[in-house]
């Protein structure tokens, strides 16, 4: 099966999938069909039939899927069969805001370490985690095969840390610097652009006032 | 124009667009295809245009889209005319964060105070916008006309948080906060969902192992 290829939209949709079938599977669902799932993620039930489809015919016509078996199947498509070892390089506010509130509350990714340059906050933990010195990421690296660094330095410093990064051995970044970073062919970045975000949400602010007004 | 029912995701797109033809105008350029759009954005010609057919006819056939007037008009859209006034709620690592990184780098968007129930850091500026005690949300939302808040309390005080943020007027809230709250009809709720985006980037790190070994 080649789903390499699949449309980032797509992708980005299947760990929403993973997390109703986890709900729905701890309260013993064990069927649910494409308009439950609809219900569920405000998705369209042909979107989501759709977008399963995109890796193969995991569904029953007329009755639906099985809860645990799409589970096991969106977990190897995006491969997360193991618990997945990741690194946040840059331990001011940002990293230290999402080593503690957001990226530790994920059941399938496990922080094992944060990088930073500042002599003041190496050594320092965040939660569990350790903030080491840049020159340790390979040994880390290696010891958890890492797969993706979370990247959050102050935009100046984002180029050399992610060449730093790649030179490391990781081939994904989530980039949180508001800037654009020159990475070679076979890595992936990804930018976590809160700004866009931001500035879509005024839409509904507009349109909220002219409905009310 | 009825527009208010445009589906989320091309809500979304509509600031990639406009930061794309604000660099165009910067440059000086004065047309632009859907084909060059697509190739800024990544997103396919056809996506393009549909997304923008959905507001109005702005493009030429065989020609492309003046970069102003698209510029304008999406502006229109969303609500941007103005500078839009924000207030970030939670003045910890993240909000601090989000002053400091990202929600100030956005042309569009203006923070005018951060609030926050901790009397430590009530007074302090993070950049020049100033922490403040919710006491003073009212009198803020109605000064500077605010129309979003952006949530970054803990869990466990994002209920409490959101029930005075949407008391003193505000319902539009982006929230970073990994729960899920409870608001009145009427009030939109965007979930920053970090865990979301980082699980589906753990595809792209399963695919360049697969596509390596």
């Amino acid at each position: 099966m080649n789903h390499k290829n699949a449309p980032k939209s797509v992708v980005r949709r299947l760990p929403v999938y993973l997390r109703i079938l986890d709900n729905l599977i701890r309260n013993d669902v064990e069927i649910i069909s494409s308009k439950e799932l609809s219900d569920e993620t405000g998705f369209t039930a042909e979107q989501i039939r759709k977008d399963l489809a995109f890796f193969g015919a995991f569904g029953t016509r007329g009755t639906g899927y099985n809860t645990s078996f799409l589970r096991e199947q969106i977990l190897r498509i995006i491969g997360l069969d193991d618990q997945t070892n990741i690194v946040v390089v840059g331990a001011g506010h940002l990293g230290t805001a999402l080593i503690r509130y957001n990226v530790t509350k994920n059941p399938y990714v496990n922080v094992v370490a944060a990088f930073d340059i500042d002599p003041a906050v190496i050594g320092e933990k965040i939660l569990d985690v350790e903030v080491m010195p840049i020159s340790e990421m390979k040994k880390v690296v290696d010891t958890y095969t890492v797969k993706v660094a979370v990247l959050t330095v102050p935009s100046e410093q984002a180029q050399a840390a992610v060449e730093k990064i790649v030179e490391n051995g990781i081939n994904v970044i989530f980039n949180f610097a508001p800037t654009k970073l020159r990475v070679p062919e076979g890595v992936y970045v990804h930018n976590a652009d809160l700004s866009i975000e931001l500035q879509s949400l005024i839409y509904y602010a507009t349109a909220e006032k002219e409905k009310t007004f």
